[in-house]
């Protein structure tokens, strides 16, 4: 079979997680997220994001972070902003529409948003109350497409927001990604500071599941367990949850998991890089969406899977390669060697 | 710490399910329910309920399962009747009517459906269009308060759905305990060709989360995967859930683990019955509802965990206990003991 | 054909209505709401109900009302409480489950709540998050079943929910028969400072359709238009409803015809009572159940057309008769006469 | 005050429905649709669409027409196609969404949707379940933008829509207005044969309230009553409705009434036209967009009502103008004679 790089979620976890859930196996726990695990994972996320007054909420997967805060956040009439890559606008089966609320999308190359496009949403939604009101702004770091934030870019997204009563919300699925590539200049910190909400991504970076809801703006906060409940998402044990995060924060493994996907997907950058590739975005974490001929890409595809991620003019093909935590270096090596073969 | 005997879900999981999740670990795998494990674990339990065309989806908790089930299978003017102490009617948090659809209730002393209940909510709401339409019948087995139903009650029920054009879903977070319990004369054979819909709980019987939907009317089984995704239950790693099933339900090892559960239970039962303790339920399967005196409780509680569940007359309180797989021996001993020594 | 008593909506609607409807017709106005009748009709009722700060949304029937007012005020976790009676709980199609919230019903053979009917419901749901959380108590003035509140029972409701931090919300479909009832020490200007919202009906009581709410809690007001739009209840000639309130509610128009409709129903209640019939509920309002054998009830229904609404033991029936505005004083007579001729 | 051309909803209604509103203002009828005008309605509606099997409900608005008809039609994963400029993508407040169901747009200058343009959709939603299943093609006809479909163009789209198992619903708030308008070769029985479902406008074109939506693919005619009912359109006085529709459509009242309204709009474009200005779109219908110089539209702007739709490059903007069946003949003419004007 060949070894695979169509995604990051592909291997089971990191084997401190197993040997946690071993470790732990039988003592006895409260349910529903009450266990010490996940109070003690809390406690250390809100300390490297520097900030004590943040809640904290641990669900299975990404569609349902989203859900259940756009739907706790929004009244009915109120909507969200979305680039037009976003996962809830394109991949989650209408899972936001089906909590009642519309999401706007701006078609972006870049995947990522600023003031001038929702100030472009908000230009288009001025006939009140035939309109609806834009008040939630989300964006992903890193993005669907491998991109990443600024500082600069997400201050900028947070005064836009704040000036115009708007919440910004963070898909952080693949946020360590973000904050370990090169050129990134953010880190949790400043995020908590500046979103109202955000999550740290578990299940693509190196748990079983799971991803860390954290809700910066107080004022948000109250009640919130009632959503995670009524949406099907509260794991009678929540253990499995708080174990997970518990070894992944504590210490720098979770940083460290994703420096590594990103060292992997560089050393593949570089060899597209060297045989004269360009590359649909320019990307510096774990996904990398190189232009090769459709026959450079049947032929990689001998040996190595990864998807076809969009057609070409001239009979080339933008393919999508992600790396994890757990892709094998013996692995990349080899694919690395078969792509620099392709130039002759 | 006290041993608590107040769920059972207080623990982790099997550990056969631990030594296959270190096993598999960094076998590669297709995301999302399409890895190899929940393939062959569909296969088995489609062997085990001998119904090949009976369709199989693992999601992660009974509150999930019940909500993606019923918004599924339902049209928006169509209703749920439920026994009132039904999981869906109190317990969880509105997830029901937040997809749209109203649960009617029947106050029932023991937990069960029969068909005149139904009877009397059809007859209830004759007046269309300005009434809603019943079309779906939930039913736990066993019960929130630990009854079961018998193979009569079920058939009974089956025809009488099937009469008037209902569908029949039972909940069944805890139906191995139901299948173990004394008295039991239904078997997963029966109940597949009964039900429209079933599911095979997991988290309160060995896994670490899972419960497994098993669709047997084949006109409600296409697409279902749209609802999973929608509504945000559809893990990226549905590896987690395939490998647990499959180590629980080859051999007899779901079985067995019920089994003991409910003989740990039985076996504290005995221990009031010798006490002339009465129940507010007689019960064959992991939870008991003795009544004893609020001193009782209280004597109980300083070496054991449960709840008191139901304030009765003259100082007299119903407590809930529960047990599971994992649930103790020599705790189970110890508070068989305590019970005894309750009397003089 | 026989003279109807099944409803007090057959005919069409106050003379002085269409009279208006011509004499305005070519008028321009603008449309959804922000036409002069609509605005001066808001300012009449904010005149009457003594309260300045109160908003007026006029909208199509009383369904729409409370789907509307009920998913405007609530979060999604947050649940509604009513009679088992009450026209939200029985007879609107799940209108207010399909916005997403839970309606919790108390069992009341009057149709009226009180603050211990309130408090249990409370009571059964304190394991949170896993229950939901009732927030508005919805009660209608006059009821279903034609019973009135009292000024002094109002309070009570009013003062308990304000300590529970609840919503009160009178469903006033057929408020001004309440208003104008024999027994009746209510007025609009105590509704007004004792409800958070409350509507004044039109459809029954005069008009071709048309509800005005009236919200009084400041802090429900903002944004409300968003919820009426969206629901498809912004009517683009909104002048339809502005000129039917500006008719009824200008002078004593508005209960005059309630008053009319009382005394018509009165007038067959004494004749009922002459014969020696009992009553499902003692009513003062345009409804009355009288209990009469099946014989009697098929003798009536010869010559006048109303609902058999309850089967009772004994051959016995409960009828409902209603009477309007528009209620013939002639057929009036006659059924009198009618059902003082049953006792021979 | 200036007369208003900003809109078909400004005046009450044709003289010829309060005549009959006040004719059978007093006789009984059944209520909830059930009356003899309604009856009589669908009757001749059935003959002039030549299509027994349709089945008609009338309902107030167009935005209650179009959520009713999208959320009972759809199930939970199904979406629905519309131009940009669609009324449901647009201008409803987001009220398809609050019914749980995506709109997918494709920018059309035009407002018309064709085969491609849906296709382009469906290619795009090919990652199941992780993506919506498109289901049904929403169009207007005339668009919001006052453009109309030929015949070809709806064959086309129909058969495209048969090809791909999607449903095709047509916006009529301005049908009359499109079968009434220059170049126009489409007619009520090709548009039933070729839709599954269709609404005949009434509000824009002559009525105080009213559309009246026609159903003709059987198999989603059952128990559409429910929805209308649970979202709250079920007139209780459906006899408003009937008597409306019954008026307009028996002689040639309704197409006439349009014919006019078309007629006063094409007067005004000749002026337009006379004097250089080119629209922003072709129109034959009752909208007309010429673009004119700031300076003309405030010239204009000082005697008459309209809006100013969109700024454009060079000072220049396009305004919208509407003209109705109620539209005042010497207004049109001061407007024309204005418009001539500008030119020196």
């Amino acid at each position: 079979m060949n070894f695979s790089f169509k995604n990051d979620y592909a291997e089971g976890c990191h084997p401190n997680i197993l040997k946690a859930l071993v470790q732990f196996n039988f003592d006895q726990q409260n349910g529903y997220g009450l266990d010490e695990y996940s109070q003690l994972a809390e406690q250390i996320i809100q300390e490297k994001i520097k900030s004590e007054t943040s809640k904290v909420h641990f669900v299975a997967g990404g569609t349902q972070a989203n859900l259940i805060v756009i739907s706790a956040f929004l009244r009915p009439h109120e909507s969200v902003v979305s680039a037009s890559t976003g996962h809830i606008f394109t991949n989650e089966a209408g899972a936001i529409e089906a909590t009642g609320h519309k999401v706007h999308s701006v078609e972006k190359a870049d995947g990522k948003l600023n003031p001038e496009d929702i100030q472009s949403i908000l230009d288009g939604h001025q006939n009140i109350p035939h309109q609806l009101k834009p008040k939630l702004v989300y964006i992903s770091n890193s993005t669907e497409i491998g991109t990443i934030y600024t500082q600069q870019e997400l201050e900028d997204l947070s005064k836009f927001c704040k000036e115009n009563e708007l919440y910004l919300f963070m898909d952080g699925a693949r946020l360590p990604q973000a904050l370990m590539a090169f050129g990134n200049d953010l880190n949790l910190e400043e995020i908590a500071k500046l979103t109202d909400a955000f999550y740290l991504g578990g299940t693509k970076n190196g748990a079983l599941l799971g991803e860390a809801i954290v809700i910066n703006n107080q004022s948000l906060q109250p009640e919130f367990g009632f959503h995670i409940k009524q949406k099907g998402a509260m794991l009678a044990k929540g253990r499995l949850l708080g174990i997970q995060f518990l070894e992944l924060m504590r210490g720098d493994l979770y940083l460290q998991l994703a420096a590594y996907a990103n060292a992997k997907a560089m050393l593949l950058k570089s060899a597209f890089t060297e045989i004269g590739c360009e590359f649909l975005t320019d990307t510096f974490t774990n996904q990398i969406f190189p232009i090769v001929s459709i026959e450079q890409a049947e032929n990689l595809a001998e040996h190595f899977d990864f998807y076809q991620w969009k057609k070409l003019e001239n009979d080339k093909v933008a393919i999508r390669i992600i790396t994890s935590w757990a892709t094998n270096e013996e692995a990349v090596e080899q694919f690395a060697t078969k792509i620099r073969a392709l130039k002759s």
